[in-house]
């Protein structure tokens, strides 16, 4: 049967050569019922794993969001330099914006948009400013004996101002090299505990927040459809009781994160909020809804005192009579609330589904390996088998036999 | 031929074992012609999706860009309070900052990086505000008859103050609780229509975008090679007569995304200024331009009448004779625009090449599979085909044989 | 041996058919080293590629990160305008708030979070600015020869303020449109050069990176376990010196990114600030450490002059007695850093190893393709082998036989 072993006899019939590998067929109970069980599992994994808890049948989008926030609430203080002073949401929230919108689409797995606002909490103030001299608040590069010690035009970079050349008294013990600066110096020293405005633990927020999977023109936003005026003016989110309402007490933020509002609020830090959409289009639109968490994302390393919190510097300009210029300067410590939308939906498309199907199938290539390892190895009858299965061109006999 | 059936003769020869499968080669016209139908579909299917349409041959990058945005244009407003006043750009656009880098590389699919503005078009302005007693604007919670309905000390959340214990008249009519606040308070009605600055429709933008594909050492800009000085002073964006020049009107921004300008500018919004830097890098560098489009980001939800729009409050704080700070309270609406830079860039590159056609060209295993099935069912001689490609040990053969 | 060969004897023997291909043993020396020879090199590069280098044992996570950033130093400018002035955080830096944390998993390679701060460096200041009426600079569109020439109340897009009418004298020999707007109006020439802030180079900045690896648990800052106050409170980062210290100076980023900090600072630009941090966590913690590196951002393209570097427009409002508003108009060149925090980490795991040994030993598949390729067609025994290998169906025989 075996042709001439040179090329095909024709071009023609060497194009229509058809060549499909020579089976050999066992039929065994043991060995059959290996071979069904290993493709059993398989089958399992690819239906079990791929379709049902993959959801490998299904196209995925990720998330495009907006988000916009607004905060309400009113503080008061009582200092010496202020006397009984109201704070509300102009003078706290710092820059005004109420959020920006930040997308970011991400990784196959999570997907995030971001969105930021500060609130401030407690604050060192220094009033009425004006570009004159003083001493330097005394560090060991500014304190001096006598105008010597002290270079003009010198600026240190961690000092307040330019020396003008002189030594001057700070106190009546301590004497400093002069500054040319905003005059008089901010005292730095520890932000006041309790924090100024401790009453920032009352403030709410309400977080508006659109999204969008445009694959599937799909949008929603996390004022559900349910959600009127009249619940929206009065609720307070709470994981148990009010999981859909949009409004947030800062307090609730902090603690729902682990974490003690009064304390966080001396040195201020970052809280995450995350919002998650992961929705499964398949089902009614309306079971597709946010799930808030809340996590610290500064690190709060007890070991590490170094530079704790979160604070910046900025000032109120005033230009009073004579054209002079004045200046309220704030070192200002808050808490910054990172709003950050991760999301990821799916919906029931024919391409991924042939996709995973085919790829989950591919693996029934595997029984074989198995089932043979399985049968050549361990049957009674595996030389029986092998005889069967293997044929043997063997070359060292060949030799042997010439060798003879 | 069959040597013995346990182990190699030798480990030596074990060594030199090569195992391959027996090939049953078919000649006949109709199993060729089929075989070489399903390889022709393969290596199309792997020529013209792999290559062509997914140009498999090529690396990609995801963009990372830099946006930076400037806002031109006056307003002329008409109020009561303040009289005619001219707005500017350093008194509209807040923060001022010109568009902040936000970068995002992304899925596979698509990247962005994102920056954004804020053009107030609409405002309730309350002038001249001090710390100071005034009567809470009437709510179910702030309604008083008499003292002894306001609680001194008391800071209701969703009002503006800290109760000073008097019930004091709001109008001839009404009586509400005396706060502490910022005074007078702002009367917090509907925007008005028309929005305050309806001459925002006209303010261009200039939008500079610098992008680089890190990975093929490509920059490039929006403001193309041939776009001089000239042109940039007088040039408005428009997709079909200028679809190059990167100054836009806020109109036209507005009006592509199928929104009505000012009825947005009343309540405000969040307008997406999406740019799409899709490059073959294969073709010259300058095919590779971005493209331009807009999309309303937030929802405009007809039934959905909560909380619509986009504002927030800011102040502008001044000191007055006898030091004592007042404020102009400004809750300003307005349309904050995201720039959003996508991006994907492809040159050839030899080994996703070879991948993907490897990939590819794997699929070859299939067609033995479906000609087997065509062979083995549909042809008159499947029997004649079958008796030489399958062989069969038979267990069950046996034990009858034996039982017999 | 061959059964009936039509269907299975019985459904219960069909379902215990197991097929499995029919082998041929070559025992060769050639194809036998041949043979291992591939395997060998496949084995290799699973081995060396996959797991060494591409750490395919490994599970990976991307980077969650949070960045607060703050600026020092003063800077001293002396203007005829403003006379000696001290310029201090609270002046240059625009917002004021340190950093705002954005967050970008981003593609399978690289993630990125970003935060961004600005630093003013020159400017062109405007005091004294007030609602009034002054005549409008010189542009072909405003200059005049009479009143007819202005269309009172006509607002050009690129002009200052709304044209009254009137043809004003603007120097002896220019006349333009008279214009309400605020008054006078800044001559937007190009900006001085030195820089006014050119004592920038100095300013130091303290980056403050928090990240987070969910999936690992892992959390640690850029300010490493070792340093301590002392050692923060005088270093300053070097590359070769101090490669730990999280305080830069503006001079050194610029200068690392191959700029001229002082020919940058006169028109602007856009800096990026790389943190990357890429960690084995199958190593000791303390090996996880910042990389830092420093990118100029925006296109410094030689041949393109239009629009370059990077200022926006803001203003500081006061009121003066009688209730008059005025402003103080900055056009502000400086410098927006942009920090951004990529990272990947991969910590031993088993899913990931299986998944990848399996890929790899996949290709041992391709050895038998490589071996046949070179047993059939160079060895000298080929149509031995070939026979062996080979069984032939031939249709065409079969038909010439019928034939004859």
């Amino acid at each position: 049967m075996t042709q001439d072993n040179g090329c095909c006899v024709s071009v023609c019939q060497c194009f229509f050569d058809y060549a499909t590998p020579q089976i050999l067929v066992i039929r065994s109970r043991k060995v059959g019922a290996v071979n069904r069980l290993i493709q059993a599992i398989i089958v399992a994994y690819v239906i079990g794993y791929v379709c049902v808890l993959k959801r490998g049948y299904q196209d995925t989008d990720s998330v495009i969001s907006s988000v916009t926030t607004k905060v309400k609430g009113i503080a008061l203080t009582n200092t010496s330099d202020l006397g009984l002073r109201i704070w509300d949401v102009a003078d706290y929230v710092i820059p005004p914006q109420g959020g920006e919108v930040l997308q970011r689409p991400g990784s196959p797995k999570n997907q995030a948009e971001e969105s930021s606002f500060f609130v401030l909490t407690n604050l060192i103030i220094t009033t009425n400013q004006t570009q004159s001299h003083c001493p330097e608040v005394p560090t060991p590069s500014s304190m001096c004996s006598s105008d010597r010690d002290c270079v003009p035009g010198f600026k240190d970079v961690r000092g307040n101002g330019v020396r003008t050349g002189k030594c001057v008294n700070y106190t009546a013990t301590n004497m400093t090299c002069e500054v040319m600066a905003w005059c008089p110096l901010e005292v730095d020293g520890e932000p006041p505990i309790p924090p100024m405005l401790a009453d920032a633990e009352n403030f709410t927020v309400l977080i508006k927040n659109s999204i969008r999977y445009p694959k599937f023109n799909f949008n929603k936003r996390n004022i559900l459809p349910y959600i009127n005026n009249t619940y929206l003016k009065q609720c307070i989110f709470n994981s148990t009781t009010d999981p859909d309402c949009p409004i947030f007490t800062l307090k609730y933020i902090v603690s729902a994160a682990n974490e003690d509002f009064q304390v966080m609020a001396v040195h201020g830090g970052v809280m995450g909020i995350q919002i998650v959409w992961n929705c499964d289009l398949d089902m009614p639109a309306s079971w597709c809804t946010p799930k808030y968490t809340f996590r610290r994302l500064d690190n709060k390393d007890p070991d590490n005192t170094v530079a704790p919190g979160y604070n910046f510097r900025f000032a109120k300009y005033y230009k009073i009579a004579d054209d002079v210029e004045t200046r309220t300067l704030i070192k200002g410590f808050g808490i910054r609330f990172d709003v950050m939308v991760f999301g990821k939906a799916g919906k029931f498309s024919i391409v991924p589904m042939l996709l995973n199907l085919g790829a989950g199938l591919a693996l029934l290539g595997v029984v074989t390996v198995v089932c043979d390892l399985v049968v050549l190895t361990f049957m009674k009858k595996r030389n029986h088998y092998k005889a069967k299965k293997f044929s043997y061109v063997d070359d060292f006999a060949l030799l042997s036999e010439t060798a003879t």
